[in-house]
């Protein structure tokens, strides 16, 4: 369930494609990058996500006895080429953008310079994470931008897919700007923030609502938020009003109501007006049920009176767009740029760099997408963060990759901010056409049998250009 | 990443409500049901699966020293309660509908009789995990109606969230009926058949197509399925056929091609003209890239000569309904019937059954949901699977579940065999209509501080009916 789920998670073609280098000795360095070719419309922006849990996995990636074990039992590879696999270590180098950086399809954000064998066979799970904690910390940043100032929770764990995707997606909704997440594990982890109240089978299991009440107010006294819609909201809330001087004498103040079934923007206000009529001003109401960025946007925009929001299933599938169509492709090898040319799928070839321009106001103002060693005007977003299997740096906090999204977020193009459709300019620089029209003709005069020695293609620079 | 992710993937309000339940001494017995309130139109119906990971998780339930250490030093519980977790384990029971079985909306597939503390604590992961393989055997069941005969393979652990989910999605879908996957790993753990071929960047990164392919067959000689469409299918195809009597006199047979991107129901078509011309009519086409049910039904319906499909991350994220609308939810407490009211997420109370009646063709004609004491004609569909916290029998292998499920499909009525939206009659009994009003007109008593002591509702029978 952690980044070191194993490096059996894997597709068998990376194993039966490592047989082949092996058994015909490719062993020169080979490029690959990962990026999203499209966004469906409406969603104008992504957010970086996984890079932390990907540096992990590269780390602590290799076969165990046992997984050697397992693969000769299946008689599809060679005992020599096991035993290859025996001493097979990640031994490349990373370059990606920082985890919260806003980015667009076409960017790579992450490079893989490594050995062939070791950068193939680590495709399937760098997407598998990159891709998961991506999807869901772009859903929740639209959250984030439709209610500022509000508290929101990740409450998503049990609609997530599976353990990894619960745990992920608590962490790529704090990254984004989430308050917190109801998942302990993800508490106990990564340090967030936990947050929680009870359920209706804990009000339904007691003979009466206002008994449930009180009897959780006496257990969680530092903690005392209160589910009211098990059967009567108003009348709930008026329990809740009743309570509260015997509570107060008991020194047990009540925290807040969550409202979770109905037309929330009306519960809450009629809500509201019963906790002040009451006297408890200071309670919060908090809803959940259902939500997303645009019942966010919505509920605020008509005023509804909510401090809080728990948000669950619709994040932590990202169930407008359960998926991004994103690649980890072959960009180099042995010093020679590749590019596929599949209908529909065709890759940009070489090492990359993504350079951002900003207006005057610091807002973001256009992209381009260029040869790592072709220079362009702009910051550019890649940055070293792994040699020879190493890291360049500790990995950072989350609160400080909370710092980068909010950075990020904040300097977005005021439409894009909106929720609102943008064709936030990203140019292909002509070095990168110039490129691709190289390989292409090289391909041609390889299928041609001319030779083509001279005047290849692409030959790389060092990976750290100085 | 396996059933037992630990204790502490959970929601902290079911740690919450523990405490509460612990200080005021509620450990009476508890009775929750996991259902489906509603389905999107078109997606008729449900395809269980994700049972045996829950009662691993079950049997293997306990807080661990350090999972103690750490909620003491969150200052949210009490020394006493978290003693009495060190202690805690599954001891109730479990009834559910076998995995493969196809069920409805508002049918109850697992029914957890505990005390409460131990099945309210369960909720976050039974959930996730019967929603996560229940929303991909569903989704995946619709890929095998629409290529009866055909082999599917499931390719979509890059793209899954996560690693359980590419993990338990392999699983699911060869529940229903995919005839293996590329995940090593679930090869490894589930015995599922594994199949892989190339990919791209090993075509890219040889000096020449056909290099490629020659290379890849003699590292793999009992497994040559050659990726054709990197840069011009056709013409791919057309070296297929060249390099294949050279081949043959190694002892190699090239066992099929994959095609990738493009027009894949046309590039077939003009391949298999390609390979039968040059005397490949024994190798197989294999067609992967964004399938789904719809697309094999297309493909197959304008008569592509296609073999087998690679389906990914549309059925592995069931993409046209990334979650489903599914709860579990307290309906009997110390004996008594509970029900919530909550606008729209109302429940029906009491210990249910399910059953079903079948046509004289042996098509499902109808099922009803009742009061598991009230009997009724047809086949009951939940069964019991777990007593005092130990299974009653040993785990079903996957192959007798794949029959479950096999056979389920074939009794489907016909118009769900075609997808084709069908409003399959799912009764709600008159017992349960009758308790819920029952249960109401008591609350509504408590309410008012009237006495109610006799004739309580729902007062439950014995956990296994004679």
């Amino acid at each position: 369930m952690n980044a070191a789920a194993g490096v059996l998670l894997t597709d068998l073609y990376q194993l039966t494609m490592l047989q082949a280098y092996h058994d015909s000795g490719m062993e020169e360095t080979a490029v690959f990058e990962f990026f999203v070719r499209r966004l469906r419309p409406g969603r104008g922006f992504l957010l970086a996500a996984g890079l932390e849990q990907c540096l992990e996995y590269l780390e602590q990636m290799q076969f165990a006895p046992e997984d050697l074990e397992w693969l000769a039992s299946t008689r599809r590879f060679s005992q020599d080429f096991l035993a290859s696999l025996e001493r097979l270590r990640f031994t490349g180098d990373v370059h990606a953008m920082p985890e919260g950086t806003v980015f667009f399809p076409n960017e790579p954000i992450l490079r893989i310079t490594a050995p062939i064998a070791q950068a193939q066979l680590v495709e399937t799970r760098l997407i598998n994470l990159l891709h998961l904690e991506t999807l869901i910390a772009s859903k929740a940043a639209r959250s984030v931008l439709m209610a500022p100032g509000k508290l929101l929770v990740d409450f998503g764990l049990r609609r997530a897919h599976g353990a990894e995707a619960g745990l992920l997606a608590a962490r790529a909704s704090y990254i984004a700007g989430f308050g917190g997440t109801s998942t302990v594990l993800a508490g106990r982890r990564f340090g967030i923030p936990l947050f929680g109240t009870m359920a209706h089978s804990f009000v339904q299991a007691h003979e009466d609502e206002a008994q449930a009440f009180e009897c959780f107010a006496h257990a969680q006294p530092d903690n005392v938020v209160l589910l009211i819609d098990t059967w009567d909201t108003e009348a709930a809330a008026h329990k809740v009003v009743a309570l509260a001087p015997g509570l107060e004498k008991a020194g047990i103040r009540i925290k807040g109501v969550r409202i979770d079934s109905g037309d929330l923007a009306e519960h809450a206000r009629r809500v509201r007006r019963i906790l002040d009529a009451g006297g408890l001003q200071d309670v919060i109401i908090f809803a959940s049920g259902d939500l997303d960025e645009y019942a966010l946007r919505d509920m605020l925009a008509a005023g509804a009176p909510v401090d809080g929001f728990g948000v669950g299933t619709r994040v932590d599938t990202s169930s407008d767009q359960p998926y991004l169509d994103c690649a980890y492709k072959l960009q180099e090898y042995a010093g020679q740029a590749r590019r596929k040319r599949s209908e529909g799928k065709a890759t940009w070839p070489g090492r990359k760099q993504v350079y951002r321009r900003f207006d005057a106001d610091g807002h973001m103002a256009g992209d381009t997408v260029t040869l790592e060693t072709a220079g362009q005007a702009g910051e550019p977003l890649l940055v070293p963060v792994m040699r020879g299997g190493g890291r360049l740096a500790s990995a950072p906090t989350l609160a400080d990759v909370r710092g980068v999204a909010a950075g990020n977020l904040a300097r977005l193009p005021e439409p894009l901010r909106q929720l609102k459709d943008d064709d936030y300019p990203v140019e292909i620089a002509s070095a990168l056409h110039k490129l691709a029209a190289q390989v292409d003709r090289t391909a041609l005069c390889l299928a041609a049998g001319l030779s083509e020695s001279r005047d290849r293609p692409g030959a790389a620079g060092p990976a750290f250009p100085a």
